[in-house]
């Protein structure tokens, strides 16, 4: 299945997307795409309804995140040999773990707002899985039973907040709109070797990123082992497993994102995103 | 006020403590204590309730952390001069962020779990704030009216895993139990200045830890807004200000926490922690 969410930002309704491409409206079967629907159970149950049994939404709905009131949203850097080396940080000998602030995510064809101060705005096409299982110390051959699905996550990045504010790279990951996720949550089911997955970035059209899953430092089954070694992951937990070689902070001299640009990422079999870079709005309202 | 959650872990019932030291029921009122809870308009709705109406609660019930189904669990490290002295990092020129999972959050009287292999177990008492309000891009001045209330947390640290596995902070702090909260969030109209918070934690009854909000390198103030210019802050997020000094780190040599050590924690008008540490027991059942 494709699950997916559509309607209004923060007024989502939980929907699917049948075999002929259309989206199906699942809000009389479920109330939303969350964690209780993540579960063995809960997707089996949605894999009994008769799509076209539920009504069409119109094609060019917006599209919000997959998932519902993610909790945890963990992130994996330099698991990819090549863009280690483009941002001449050593090949870690283990997986390096970061978090992104729950409220950074957006759907996938949001606007990625560019804070007025940043000027080292960076893109990262990933594949990102969604927990559907309470696990905790799995071993790696039990670590795909633990997932509900993939997704494309596009990990936006501002590189100074990054690595020059302290040290811990959650401050350069967590903007509001850093965390396009989507267009659907692809069941596991439906991915028959996630390892062996191209995804793929441009900017204004020209191609940044290209890479495979199958080149990744840690797979799957170790990332997802050797977390929950650390922490319980939860249902609706996100774990975005890092980007391939190809981003701005890589070339030669460095390129960023700039209010106008456009992004396009996708990946074998889990869609594709586009987003609009835009200069973020001063706050003009108070708490 | 203060308000609690009390029963057994996951299923909590939502509650306060009466003038007199009795936990009220308020599961008539309100289904739990949560973001929604949380807002001006939920806090002034619970003012309302006259205490002495509302059931009373055995006094023996465990208590849960006080604020379910936490988002964001942020915390904020080496914020004490002293503290960062004794860990021999550098005094930071601004606040160094981090985040603890979610899942590690736990009742305050819950055993602290050490994990098997873990040697270097180690405590930190805070004090910590629930946002309330939706907060982003705040100002000093208006930085405390996105807080619903403050609490006491205990950062409980596997110094191995934060420092020496990859940089980032968070596997280190993240262990199920690793986030003691509580007893009870005590709304903000309480603290007259929570700049002048003493906070104590004991190991088997020696005082290990003794400082004063007061002797913050960044305040309340300057943290939450600090913070909101690189996340959005949403209500039910925690933020947990750091410890002062005197950790198992610091100490000549270190020493660190063990099966059977009894940690009690506390601050001024925000009540107290006991936790016994146990060995945690190994995964018998898969996911």
């Amino acid at each position: 299945m494709k699950l997916l969410r559509f309607g209004p930002a923060g007024f989502e309704r939980p929907g699917l997307l049948d075999d002929d491409g259309f989206i199906r409206d699942l809000g009389s079967v479920v109330s939303d795409i969350q964690a209780s629907t993540l579960s063995r159970a809960g997707l089996d149950m949605l894999r009994s309804v008769v799509p076209s049994s539920l009504p069409r939404a119109d094609d060019s709905v917006r599209l919000g995140p997959p998932v519902a009131d993610v909790r945890h949203f963990i992130a994996v850097g330099l698991n990819y040999t090549d863009h280690a080396i483009e941002t001449d940080t050593p090949i870690p000998d283990q997986p390096v773990i970061f978090s992104k602030a729950p409220s950074c995510i957006v759907g996938p064809h949001d606007d990625v707002q560019m804070p007025p101060a940043c000027t080292t705005l960076d893109w990262e096409a990933e594949v990102a899985v969604v927990i559907g299982e309470h696990a905790f110390e799995l071993a790696e051959e039990e670590a795909l039973s633990a997932v509900a699905g993939y997704m494309i996550c596009h990990d936006v990045s501002d590189r100074d907040s990054q690595i020059h504010r302290g040290g811990q790279w959650i401050k350069g990951k967590s903007s509001p709109s850093f965390g396009p996720l989507g267009p659907w949550l692809v069941t596991a089911d439906e991915i028959l070797d996630p390892q062996t997955l191209n995804l793929w970035l441009t900017v204004n059209g020209v191609v940044r990123q290209s890479g495979s899953t199958a080149k990744m430092i840690f797979p799957f089954t170790h990332l997802i082992s050797y977390i929950s070694k650390f922490m319980a992951l939860e249902p609706g937990d996100v774990i975005t497993t890092g980007t391939p070689h190809g981003v701005g902070l890589g070339m030669k001299p460095p390129v960023f994102l700039k209010p106008g640009d456009v992004v396009e990422l996708g990946a074998d079999g889990l869609g594709r995103q586009r987003q609009n870079v835009v200069l973020r709005q001063p706050r003009t309202v108070g708490v």
